[in-house]
């Protein structure tokens, strides 16, 4: 059946029961950044197979509601289908909100699959539909009947991760977790995020793309934690290791019964934010519901020791892979047939040869030219371009390592490139710099340090549309909260930074039609002196790959950038030269070299 | 009767009244800054004479908390008094809230003014009193029955604030105002914060300690405003502007009663952080209460333009009796006894000589030497130091004209100073430039840009422990809100930035037991370029004054620094030389000079 067909299919369902709207959002039962391939539910109607993005159907229309990043993608895939591109953040789409307000009918229904929405959506689709005094319908997934040849639900096995990666036992780990509990008055606690179901059990599993996580569902009670996942999963012996941290096993729906089940007027810990509809609407009326962050997010946050440890040699790896990546390139393009898909496979292929290598960390970014000024562009077949001297090659890509997940961008230059490039090039490194070098009290968010990064780019009128910085889970999730750097208040989104928290750094250029660049690093949050003034804190980077230096120029830096530039270089030299040949120590000095100050 | 009647008097009185705790705050029935003389309960109760306090008395003790700008008055003033000193942010002393946790009987009674404290104050000790079974008695001021002979009420007379100093009409004033009601669907909106009642009406009075405010409340409904205030203060010319904007006028008290009256059902559109307990107390339950902040805190932290040309003769006015001061200063310390009083005194000598000069805009700080290492340190008779060569002298001062009100702080070189007062004093001079030159986008907040500020501190492990800047109001508040620069989020205390806004920008540094440092000026917020990446924004520094070369260390200062202060001293130069005699002139050229980039 193709998409006209699947999309008309679907409308008969709808027809049948009555339903005007339905909306169909890339999710999982626990808001998943990747879904696994039964959730690819969008995809099935749509044919878009971008990460992000939502599909909206009525009887009359079919919409795609997607961001900047997909746009060209999207078009290629749309086309032909009788689903409309609406690009989100252009002037004269509406939101969907606005358009649902719209297109609802007077007494009208509008129909989602309660499992893939949060609660805060929900209840805005549900106030819509009130008030056209209609109503929702979000106990059946519409999809199901349609999609014949569905895939299972992943049924993929689970391992533990072992203290020698994760560094803190799951004893330890509940112990914290209950102490919340008890801080809120709270007899149970719900979580349905697997990165913090993961982090929480030591475990890692295969369900999701890209982020080893294990579909699955958690009720922490005071001694108990009941645990909602397909028990196939599990070999004897993590059955046993979860046994014995009071973990008891059951089916992976059966939590939408049993949450009914929770003694009446017994308190719970939920976080609105992270929770789905359905769920929460099981929850029983005589439950106190005490919304709040899940303590998940900011334990997890903050890396023991063990896992700093190990995220230091993770990075090293990354960056040694990186630094073979870039000499190949530097070596070959113009003379080999390299393309931005065959240029991040080769890219893959040097961090598998560094061991311990489970998966990409995300989806990869390789944009070449004028690619890359979409800051988030994704290559697929239909795009793929071929690399050629005279521009960028931007790669935003990343490894899951068992010793941690990496996320980083490099901007290369391809043969020699224009010096309004260059210039570009310089402006970005500057910022990523000036963002590393930033010392701190401790109190401060990101809020406080946006502006080291933003000040090269706003003093001559500039700016780029994206956060500077975000947290990076430890073999979950690569955009982990509640961390950021940015410069524009969000309310609730103000978090205090921690020693042992792990942000990126990432300022970029777009050029419409021309180029986009792009430097990532991690940075470590590390304590510095403490003083009559407070704890001092500052940044380590911990990604240690060269700044293209056949990019730089020196001109538009002053004397301080030049230094914090070569601090850098000789830091990225220093560390890697006992992971190189010969050959390739010679090719780093050459590239980490000190430019005059 | 000394210190000791007055306490024992109102111990009296409270053991009448079954009261176990009377709080005094530094406050009148608005919420004021400073407060006029018939509102200094506090200062009559225990002999402290500072703007900021608050005293509580049990049947054993009498306390009074106060911050570090006054902890060396408070001391010489409560000595042999019965009222202990609190010091306040000491480790070992407890804040209020906790002091009387502890210090309320089971089943106690709390007394306070309801008038003088604020709505949140109130439900504060309402649910003090309450975890101990006890109650607050709110209605009464104990302090009337002890103060024989207390001044009345103040009853100056009020003036109109001509358009050609306040830019916009009562009337349009008026239209904004009530279409911000109509937004949040008030029918009333109640308004009791002095600075923003004369704005909106265009009256400015003196009843207050330096700012020229008139004590009223004032209730506007949809077609008219009513007004509480003493109306021997109007002269027949006020009345009938005041009446043809559809203002009715009632005596002062009379609102507590007209409250009550409100039509039932009706909203009301109110700002509990401003409104004082005792009146919010009166508002009937029917009554639909929309709290929200209240919108002429907005409207009038935004300058218009006749504001804004005002505002600039104010401070050209201002930075002219500062540099006549400086050379007066540099000319005579060490020939001529000068303290720290009789300096402030010679400012506004200064100041005056300049003409349209209606008082100082707040209680000036003059300190010297170890007394400048207090921020905010207030010379009385019993500390006053005379000046002497080898330190410096910290004025922290303001005049208020019809053209606006000034807020600047300068420290001045006496003689020659320490190499490590320069070097301090550099590093405040770098601060205060690299806030002043920031370029923005709009959406910015003080918070994303404290960092500029705050860098030069935090590179070397230091700090200033104040806020970097706050709004100052048009002869009304000197700190106005809603906006400030600061570097910690504090949650409903972010405010974009918008065009026309006036900050203070006065970073410093304190040194305990040896001198302390500030440079304070005002910016105006200015708008920039606008293009794909937004409006850009930027400050101008409208105080032009020198920083004392004579304190300034060139070689901490990277030549980008260099040239900021050489812009900013031509700037100081050429805008003021129209003013000034040929020898101030020739005076001013050498502290303007330029130093070697």
């Amino acid at each position: 059946m193709d998409i006209t067909g699947r999309v008309e299919a679907l409308r008969k369902i709808m027809a049948e029961k009555g339903i005007d709207i339905y909306i169909i959002p890339t999710a999982d039962f626990h808001q998943s950044e990747y879904v696994g391939e039964h959730f690819k539910a969008r995809e099935f109607i749509t044919g878009f197979t971008g990460s992000a993005g939502t599909a909206v159907i009525t009887a009359e229309e079919a919409g795609l509601w997607t961001d900047g990043r997909y746009f060209i993608q999207a078009a290629a895939q749309l086309a032909g289908t009788p689903v409309e591109l609406r690009k989100m953040g252009q002037p004269d789409v509406p939101v969907i909100e606005e358009y649902l307000e719209k297109a609802l009918p007077e007494g009208g229904t509008i129909g989602f699959d309660g499992r893939v929405i949060s609660v805060k959506e929900g209840q805005k689709y549900e106030k819509l539909a009130e008030e056209k005094h209609g109503k929702i319908q979000y106990q059946e997934d519409l999809i199901d009947a349609v999609w014949k040849e569905r895939p299972e639900i992943s049924g993929k096995p689970v391992f533990a991760l072992g203290l020698e990666y994760a560094g803190e036992s799951t004893a330890d780990k509940l112990k914290r977790i209950r102490k919340e509990m008890e801080k809120h008055n709270a007899d149970a606690h719900v979580l349905t995020t697997l990165d913090d179901i993961c982090w929480m059990l030591n475990i890692r599993g295969d369900d999701v793309d890209y982020f080893p996580l294990a579909l699955s569902y958690a009720l922490i009670t005071k001694d108990g934690v009941e645990l909602y996942i397909d028990e196939n999963k599990l070999d004897k012996a993590l059955k046993e290791t979860l046994a014995a941290d009071g973990v008891k096993l059951h089916p992976y729906n059966d939590i939408y019964e049993d949450i009914k089940g929770l003694q009446a007027e017994s308190s719970l810990l939920l976080d609105e934010s992270k929770l789905n509809y359905a769920l929460y609407k099981n929850i029983p009326d005589s439950i106190g519901k005490i919304n709040k962050r899940n303590p998940e997010i900011l334990f997890k946050a903050v890396k023991n020791e063990v896992e700093i440890a190990n995220i230091r040699k993770a990075q090293i790896k990354d960056s040694v892979a990186h630094v073979r990546f870039m000499k190949w390139l530097k070596e070959n393009v113009g003379r080999t047939r390299i393309t931005e898909t065959s240029a991040s496979d080769k890219l893959d292929e040097f961090r598998m040869e560094m061991g311990n290598f489970l998966r990409p960390s995300f989806g990869p970014i390789s944009a070449f030219g004028a690619h890359a000024a979409m800051a988030h562009y994704s290559a697929v077949p239909e795009t793929d371009a071929e690399l050629k001297e005279g521009s960028f090659l931007l790669t935003d890509t990343g490894a899951g390592y068992y010793e941690g997940s990496t996320d980083i961008t490099r901007t290369y230059a391809l043969g020699e490139v224009p010096q309004k490039m260059k210039d570009d090039f310089t402006l970005v490194a500057i910022s990523n710099l000036s963002l590393a070098s930033v010392r701190f009290l401790k109190g401060s968010s990101g809020l406080t340090l946006d502006y080291a990064a933003r000040k090269p780019f706003w003093d001559r009128n500039m700016d780029f549309n994206h956060g500077t910085g975000h947290g990076v889970g430890y073999l979950l999730n690569i955009h982990e909260g509640p961390v950021g750097i940015r410069w524009k208040y969000r309310a609730g989104e103000v978090q205090e930074l921690e020693g042992g928290m792990i942000l990126t750094d990432e300022p970029g250029i777009y050029v419409e039609g021309s180029h986009g660049i792009r430097l990532e690093n991690e940075l470590l949050v590390c304590e510095g002196e403490k003083n009559e003034y407070g704890q001092f804190m500052y940044f380590d980077a911990v990604t240690l790959i060269p700044f293209d230096l056949d990019a730089i120029n020196p001109d538009m830096m002053t004397s301080g950038e030049k230094r914090l530039l070569n601090a850098y270089h000789e830091k990225v030299y220093e560390t890697l030269i006992p992971y190189l040949t010969e050959e390739e120590k010679d090719w780093l000095k050459v590239y980490t070299r000190a430019i005059e100050e």
